[in-house]
């Protein structure tokens, strides 16, 4: 996806929320604020938002000198989710449609996010959960993704934030665990989750997990390792969760990827064609099957 | 008031919207906007906000080739304005405070703005006259407002927007006419009260009416032409309406100044010390009263 004219002020909003997320320092805010503003005045649009995302929590963590700052919302992000857990995998055993209901809280773990919308809560994560198992859901679209699932070889996983990874593992755990890599970020991003969220999670003893070499908080291919280039490639099914890798994955049309995510944002919507606060569950490209 | 470091994606946001609003070109959109990124990122924040949207709607203007974007808004608004005028009179006349009544009704006017919040509906103002005619409002520092207009020899009412004059024209009723000079910009921006405005809602037959030789959407002093200043320099009391006038003014403590404004914006809730939504009417300095 590109980047649309709308993302601008919204660039400027998520850098303000940011910078004074890790410094109280007014002349610090205001250097980052007044380069992010020449960044994107430069900038080529026909880059994914996640690209600009990129350099500007790049220019906070080292204007900051904090090269992790939302390692502890992070860590009560992943406890916030785990404690949640065993009540999640309850309604997951009770439902008539295992898969669905997995997708479906999934999807409701894609609002624990820093990016588009602030902080969380116990309440609205409530909230969120009850909607996501009621919400109209394409289940065509659901059932195609398990009969895929169900015939790949090869799956890549591709995860968005920490928290929601503990979302995560009740739809991995509806899938063949050892065709299954999982994928975390490089390094630090935002509140994307890496290695050592997975791990918090519990994740590297249930699948194969692998971090992506690079701090975009998206997948940009060319901004990834080798090593990750290759298992994308070679992966018979993709399945990427959250808006940033939807922005910067749209156009990859050489594999089969299914997004899923929950659409935080207008601009988004539009772009993929629905509307704001839709569990987003669709394939890039018509399937060969 | 300063530029705090929020009005920065406020003033990619309003270029956004100005921008749509005069061109359908993606091209010139963009320019605008790369344009005002560049200003933004080099402006003093010790100016006040409408010192940028003077920047970016001048530049505006500029690019669209069109002196007066918002011409027929202004126009529809006053139509508007003057549709509601006979039944708002009533309202006055009908009130036990005649003039708190016609303050209320002036705030108002204020919510048709262009600048922070988009169009109005009929259905929309409704409400906010309802609203208006309810809401706590500092009862003591209109009746001091009241005083003080009575006691003045020289009103200068600078007035905000197109539209809203007409709710204006409640309030002036309600004052010494023959001792009230109303202030409209010296050319069009944004939705601003322009000579033919205020002619249109026949506020000429009433008062002294004159232009501040000026297009900046508030009242910066310096841009403002030999003959205002010197009006404002004699004037014994300044009635000034609308939150650009606030944000260019509140620092201005030599003269006598009541604000009258609807608060719109969080940012000017809070330096002036109240919730947004709030109907404001204060006095900048101290009163020798």
């Amino acid at each position: 996806m590109k980047t649309y004219l709308e993302c601008i002020p919204c660039f400027l909003r998520q850098t303000l929320e940011a910078v004074r997320m890790v410094t109280a320092d007014p002349k610090l805010q205001e250097y980052v604020l007044r380069e992010v503003l020449r960044l994107v005045s430069e900038m080529d649009l026909n880059q994914s938002p996640p690209y600009m995302g990129w350099q500007i929590h790049r220019l906070i963590r080292q204007v900051s000198g904090n090269p992790d700052p939302y390692r502890e919302v992070k860590r009560r992000f992943n406890r916030f989710a785990m404690e949640l857990y065993p009540q999640l995998k309850e309604k997951v055993d009770r439902s008539e449609d295992r898969f669905q209901t997995a997708v479906r809280l999934a999807i409701a773990g894609n609002i624990i996010d820093f990016g588009p919308a602030g902080a969380i809560d116990g309440e609205r994560m409530d909230q969120t959960i009850d909607e996501s198992l009621k919400s109209p859901i394409d289940e065509e679209a659901i059932e195609k993704l398990q009969v895929n699932v169900f015939n790949a070889r090869d799956i890549l996983y591709l995860t968005d934030n920490a928290g929601e990874i503990a979302f995560d593992r009740l739809l991995l755990e509806e899938m063949p665990l050892e065709r299954i890599t999982l994928v975390v970020k490089g390094s630090p991003v935002i509140n994307d989750a890496t290695i050592e969220d997975a791990e918090n999670i519990g994740l590297s003893n249930l699948v194969k997990l692998v971090d992506n070499g690079s701090d975009v908080p998206g997948t940009i291919l060319e901004q990834c390792s080798e090593r990750f280039r290759r298992l994308f490639n070679r992966a018979d099914l993709i399945i990427a969760k959250g808006q940033g890798n939807y922005e910067t994955l749209s156009e990859s049309n050489h594999r089969k990827i299914f997004f899923l995510l929950k659409v935080k944002c207008p601009v988004i919507a539009r772009d993929i064609g629905c509307d704001p606060g839709t569990l987003a569950v669709f394939e890039n490209s018509p399937s060969e099957d």
